[in-house]
């Protein structure tokens, strides 16, 4: 089979031909029927330092995808061959003590699915039973963004936000599907920020009541305004940005939360004095999907018709248009980039 | 001016010349632009036990208004002479034990408008300003709504609802408006119960995914298949029927929760053992809104288009017509009926 | 091996020999140190309609016990040979809705030991590792009522209870637990209540504030008064009995919880409006042991030295001396009685 | 009457004389018995920017104290002369969204007694009655105590802590309370640090089970040894010293919290995506009490006997000997300094 693969430390990766794997003890061998490409995806192309210290090549890339089961191994008895699923791309022990508490997004001893064992770029994958999410009915492209939404899902119901007022800063798909959920589960107001205007228009396509460049001076304004001056109860935290951060600390109001999901390049200076303690904001580190709280909550959002995320998806390209797929993402100028193997 | 109100124990009411009363200290006198009759109202008008014990003639109904400042007495700052207001029932004393613990709702030494003071079935009324909220652009009847929907956010929202399967047991208008909360913030699905047929289509005006017939024998295997055999995560029993609560006991999936807004009237045989404690339910006894966390979210809700609660009020009828208005509550063929002095 | 089983339906149980159990894949064997009988045990023995319905003979009885591992089957990593082990006695499918929710406690395909599957009255037993709990350094007694003792923790600790007056209602062996509980947590007081001066005596042991007669007329006024008139903020409910059921309705204060832990032999009728609706109070189901969470806490209590729970074994038998024990139980003039095998 | 007072701008004080202040509407006079010196105090006194930026003279100071009422304005309901009070001291509007949402100890219109109004360094002062809290039957210097113990009680309660490892980072006066109620809440293993040994054994005396100097290099793998290499599960930061916040997030669990009280010199940089956002944290800043419910609490602590204080109370001065107080202050040698009028 074919597979988009880093056979080597350093920057690039190659179409590579496989054999199909097979599935042992509990696996199952997904036929794969969309695989999206993530900013990690890209990192461990550019051969980061993060790249660099987490994958061992050869390693086949990819860990948002949709598959049909192709064949099941023993001990396999939820999915059935046939089967359209998405996949948790989180393998975790589920038997160290943050799995005993029910954590497992948390897991000691936590494997990728395309960074620690092979990926979903490719014709065919093998994946744990307990990491394929029945999805039968949904578009294959939507069911491999489940990945990245579950994220969005996760950061957005940690606490209530219902009847609030809500702050997503960067609207990289995930920031896109955190506007659509927060408008879906009754926010009183959605304001998205970033600084690519091309971004700014998804957001207002996924319901955003204002969406703002984050770079303006009068942005802060803008938003204080919009709240009637209080500043917004909830912020999801989806760009990774420092000044991005320090907007947030400020228009937030007392009492507030903050849902951190964007990986900070550097530490970030924080004002915890000012801006967390004496404003009793509580913050949230988001890591991953609840297993499987937040699969569930996934899956209504979808099949309830509360949510459509479809214009998130703007490109869906062959597998082997995968160089052209990165570029996009490169360029801040795509939504989610769906390959097709 | 002109009053509705009950001057004598006993069935009955009478339309009634009174002078406008003053705004005291901290109070404000409203004209009355809308003024909603409640279940509890007949209950006043027919003089049942309840009445008995709670109401002492002379006394104007009505606890469910909107009304304009006309007036403020010394000490107000909040409102302003013209501001259309809504108005929280329930006068609380700030001081005891509940309210010290921020659960004003609970207030032990609580007095309810137009039962233990003159009500809003006026051209005039007086009012403690704590208790008017602001509500300057809405429709004066959704104004007037807001008591009796603050009841239905309350109960939905007393633990997370989104993305989960909620059953709402009675379509009176609280149940109606509990329809349209549990759409408003991304229910998976929302399933319907009443007996009569004229309120399941409101039901369905209000976006319920079904809307059964509770005493047709089918109605509990239906829910189990809209639910994939699961049964409902949420129930909002707002019925106050013995028969509803024990479908809904039955039909809740284990480790599920149950808002009791409906008022019982005999103590219902509930089965414990079988249904609450080996299920790992968790009940939660819905009095009033919480002062003022669930005006907030019902205001979010109505000002943000997340929810239209216009269908709900089905008759709207002159202070005059106040008798014709209490017929058509009794007759369950009404959803909520206003009166316009 | 010497086993105590029902060996036919019908009333009565009996020491036999059995062949030694051998632990299949991710199942250990146990040489059991202590087995305390549980008033499920007592039911069982005297063959009551829920007993007629649970068990099918030939079974091995018990549920509560502490073992050592005396021989580990494939596929066993955690626990050792050698190893103390405490038992959870609810065996899951880990695949259920509730189980992939975090509920294990609620599994719809539980399975008891010493119900469903063979339990631990005899001198060896096999469970799966799942459901063996690391406990070495403790009394093996103290580990068998560690079962017992979760239940007790799991109903105290599902709100907070630091700082809050407390009542709770029976005094069996996981009233007394209970009571140690909320002492052990910074409960501001704690009343017990029960009908058997001996077990108001193991109550005051245990560390309650007050431990009073529930048939006194006085009760009542004497906890209203213990609380400044207030009411105790938090019920934990373990006598299963309805008139204690109606005093703790009536003595919460609004706003308060109670956690249901007994079992009810009849379906109570419940005040639902007077006493849960309108004092807006939040009744908690409680079945089982939240796996792991509630084991950690366990432990935590017992290692950290907060809880000495050992008064609580008021007897200890050998399990030839078995009706002995049962007929403690049906005295009511015993804590816990352990069987050493 | 005598009065420690800032008379200018820049460092000192002075002890001066003022005329004996009178309760206005809804105010009450205290006699003071005990006031103790804060750490802001002491700020208020060497003049640094916040200072300079908070407190217009002149100003007496003083914020943790308790008196007894010798008289009361007119609509003063709630205490009665001869009453022993505390104090909360942050004086809040009650109509601010913050108030409105119960968030009372977040209020936008704070003003704290002893630094934007008159406070406890005198003879007497005036304040509200809605800021005394009855302490009848304590002795006074552990009265004034509670205003300081309230936070740490607000710090320690924000989440579950029973049955929890728990980190209290920096021993000064808020420090000791926590680790005194952490033990008093059933915590499992209460670490505290520090880098001066006389208040590391203050924390011993407190309960601690492992006091550790926060600059030993071998500090981080002992608290990693005493959890079994899991790290705590919560951290009570209260030390505002940014090394010992990134030990603490360290050394904190994967899914654990933190409560944030020390105030920072600088804004720290904080390692987000590593340690906040990889590790499924939750981050509390934490300000002054919650209005009444952590008054509530700490109170229970004390009057139940769970939680002996009397230890930190190290210095019990004149007001006369004022610098002697602040001089042990500074020293770090002290823990709680109350001046007697």
């Amino acid at each position: 089979m074919r597979a988009l693969a880093k056979m080597r430390p350093g920057p690039g990766a190659e179409l590579i031909e496989r054999p199909v794997p097979s599935p042992g003890e509990g696996e199952v061998l997904l036929k794969v029927e969309a695989a999206s490409i993530c900013g990690t995806d890209y990192h461990l192309f550019t051969w980061d330092d993060w790249a660099a210290e987490n994958l061992v090549p050869p390693r086949i890339l990819g860990h948002e995808l949709a598959g049909t089961v192709a064949a099941t191994g023993p001990g396999v008895t939820r999915v059935r061959e046939g089967d359209l699923v998405g996949v948790e791309s989180h393998i975790v022990d589920w038997t160290c003590a943050q799995c005993r508490r029910g954590d497992m997004h948390l897991c000691r001893n936590l494997r990728v699915i395309g960074v620690h064992v092979d990926g979903g770029f490719a014709e065919q994958v093998v994946i744990p039973e307990a990491n394929a999410i029945e999805s039968n009915g949904l578009d294959p492209a939507v069911v491999a963004l489940q990945e990245p939404m579950g994220n969005a899902v996760h950061a957005a119901f940690v606490e209530p936000i219902e009847g609030r007022s809500v702050l997503v800063t960067g609207c990289g798909p995930i920031g896109l599907c955190a506007v659509g959920i927060a408008k879906a589960a009754g926010a009183a107001l959605v304001i998205a920020t970033d600084t690519v205007a091309y971004r700014l228009d998804l957001a207002r396509t996924m319901g955003a009541d204002l969406a703002l460049d984050a770079s303006d001076p009068a942005t802060e304004e803008r938003i204080s305004d919009a709240t009637g001056g209080d500043g917004v109860e909830v912020v999801l935290e989806m760009s990774g940005a420092a000044p991005a951060l320090d907007q947030a600390l400020r228009i937030v109001t007392r009492g507030g939360r903050i849902s951190l999901l964007g990986i900070f390049g550097e530490p970030p200076q924080v004002d915890l004095s000012e801006l967390v303690i004496q404003k009793g904001l509580r913050l949230h580190g988001i890591y991953g999907r609840r297993i499987y709280d937040t699969w569930e909550r996934t899956q209504s959002l979808l099949r309830s018709g509360a949510l459509d995320v479809s214009p998130i998806i703007t490109h869906r390209l062959t597998l082997a248009e995968w160089e052209q797929g990165f570029d996009l993402i490169a360029s801040r100028h795509a939504g989610k980039v769906v390959l097709v193997p």
